[in-house]
């Protein structure tokens, strides 16, 4: 049995570093804090008697030697990293969980068959450097070292430079470490199982999800001497493309669409736009949905850019098709939960994460437990102690469970 | 007569201070290029042997003595500041057409009755802080010297701090110094002298303009895991309040509406955007109605915020009615353009100029000359040597003309 109390004070001791005022964590990939919580991850599981290595993309593998170690290991893991006005679950209890399942067996001295692989995967987020489930995304070979390499956040720094300045660039190619299996425990980030009253959600699948980059480049002018029928306003044709996302969204449930980042040009009171660059998330759990919401905006956001003599030009920069996890991971679960006497409910995540890219290469599947409104991706994110140690003994139970296979 | 070349060098010589590769200025106030200009400025009119006395916010004081020093001298000025992606002649062109004007009045020897007082507002551009015509208002008694010191611009810096900052902290009171009239030579930064084939604008008035600050405040939560129907997005209702600006304003013909200036927190692809700050600027030439726009506007935000579960905050920022410039300086103008045999058109200026807000203490005017494609506030504005020549010619006969009244 985990310690509920020893997981919770991980939790908040780490959740110091990054810490925001409001109570959430700030720990974008790859800056100085989250080397600061690499650091300390890789103390803790040396700790514990497992070898750290790091691959070339900067994801973290701790091994734990089973009884039998001409198999691969069983991977568990999620991220460190967190959103600008993150909160203190999202990828964190993946993670610490993780740490608190080996804490576990080494208390109790367990040896399991499979050896263990504790990881922390490299920008999951993707609110640093877009995509995100980057690091996840080149172990499956969906990306190339090249391609995360190449990756600029939004003040231009490279993902190479960046990783270079924490010196946090494995020496282990990125891919080379294999998987037998991988669970992820993560918060459900939505609503439903708190609606449900459910402690566990089996998770069966991962929802499509694309993201793409617009810019849109009109003319700046004076707002005071340029009359209303001269002007090519950009953030006009923004706010219009804008309303049409949510427009199309709404078209098609249960779909969902937003822009969460926009910046414009020069950003003055007096000054009409001239340029706006913008990002959509659009996401489905039907493919072929999403590829219809797809069909409608790209004539949309023509239409408005000729509607206001606007120049377009649209990018898809990810495309993450959606995901059916492992019958028998899931099943691994499933009966992990019963062990707890937990009640489950089947749940599609809403959220990306590195499991759906894991799973091209390994079985895989995900826990999920609720949290409080279905609040993720804020500051006051919240799980309560209980929840994350119920989650915490079904990843346990699960692995124990597929590890007898 | 003015000489042309000499001043066009001297437009080409100062727009390397700040210039852009793009062939514009990127001047704010108060910064460290904008102390390098004023600098510059005061050497020159040393040079010509001018006092130059600075006041307490900045504004700088040329003063050419006369043959009666009991008379208020007449002034001759505009501003040195630009926006991030601004000009080479926007506010440039009425200080340095002022310089060629003394220049060519200290090559013929000639002593005017009246001192003359070229002036370098500060802060008129209102991009770095708001409102605009900041030095210019403090002079005229519309802001008092602590309202300005307490401006803050979008990195938290205080005007007060800015300008001890590049040590233009002068120490004359503000508003102290006494003028008997004020000329501003200006870029039209519209389209209608062009349009017109006229190479002279006689202003006879400024239009009325407000400014507003809006904070929506919604929820910041997971943009894939969230249903459309629970979330509270600060950006859409930004989006919709900007539809309903350009929707009033086109209501209200001839007045103009924009939003120029917009942030969002946190600003991340994969967060609803929890919240939004935006500038909104309204303009018309009627004071009663640019209150409609404003009573159109105020329920519009309301009733979006609404809608869509956002808390709004509204604040009206600056308030400058429509102003009418003085008779006998608009005949001044008028006779020194005919002595050219310049064509003229009347013209009420859509921008804000420091002469709308100085003609609430001494009788002022503007004069206009045409730029390419009414195009402003953007690094391509352009106006010919010729055409600010022909300016700089009128401002000349015009001081000489209200000289001899
Ligand atoms: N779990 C999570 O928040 N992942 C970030 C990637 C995304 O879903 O936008
Ligand atoms: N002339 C000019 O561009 N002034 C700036 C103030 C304004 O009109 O917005």
């Amino acid at each position: 049995v985990i310690e509920a109390q020893r997981l919770w004070d991980t939790i908040l001791e780490t959740a110091q570093i990054g810490g925001t005022p409001k109570g959430g964590i700030c720990r974008l990939t790859l800056t100085d804090v989250d080397k600061q919580v690499r650091d300390w991850f890789k103390r803790q599981c040396e700790a514990l008697g497992c070898t750290v290595t790091v691959d070339a993309v900067g994801n973290m593998f701790a091994l734990r030697p089973g009884k039998r170690n001409d198999i691969d290991p069983i991977g568990i893991g999620s991220h460190l990293d967190t959103q600008p006005t993150g909160g203190k679950f999202d990828g964190v209890l993946g993670v610490l969980g993780g740490l608190e399942v080996l804490r576990t067996l080494n208390d109790a001295g367990y040896e399991t068959n499979a050896p263990l692989l504790l990881i922390n995967w490299t920008n999951e987020e993707g609110s640093r450097f877009a995509p995100a489930m980057l690091g996840s995304g080149v172990h499956a070979g969906v990306f190339d070292q090249e391609y995360a390499d190449s990756r600029l956040d939004r003040q231009g720094i490279r993902f190479a430079d960046a990783i270079e300045t924490i010196s946090y660039r494995g020496n282990v190619e990125a891919g080379s470490t294999k998987l037998g299996a991988l669970f992820e425990l993560h918060i459900e980030q939505g609503p439903i199982l708190e609606a449900e009253g459910k402690k566990i959600g089996v998770v069966t699948g991962v929802q499509g999800m694309r993201w793409y980059e617009v810019n849109l480049t009109g003319q700046e002018a004076h707002t005071g001497s340029t009359p209303m029928d001269l002007r090519r306003n950009a953030l006009l044709g923004a706010a219009r493309v804008i309303e049409q996302v949510d427009n199309i969204a709404h078209k098609h449930p249960p779909g969902v669409g937003t822009v969460g980042l926009l910046e414009l040009t020069p950003n003055s009171r007096n000054v009409i736009p001239g340029h706006v660059f913008f990002a959509i998330d659009f996401r489905h759990p039907e493919d072929s949905a999403l590829a219809r919401m797809e069909e409608n905006l790209f004539p949309a956001i023509d239409r408005i850019a000729a509607e206001l003599g606007l120049q377009a030009d649209i990018k898809k920069v990810w495309d993450s098709p959606a995901v059916r996890f492992d019958a028998s991971c899931i099943a691994a679960v499933r009966a992990g939960a019963v062990k707890s006497g937990l009640e489950t409910r089947d749940i599609v995540s809403g959220a990306g994460h590195d499991a759906a890219y894991i799973a091209r290469v390994a079985p895989s599947t995900m826990i999920f437990v609720p949290c409080a409104g279905g609040l993720s991706h804020n500051e006051a994110e919240s799980t309560a102690l209980e929840e994350c140690a119920a989650g915490t003994q079904v990843l346990l139970n699960a692995i124990l469970e597929y590890d007898q296979q």
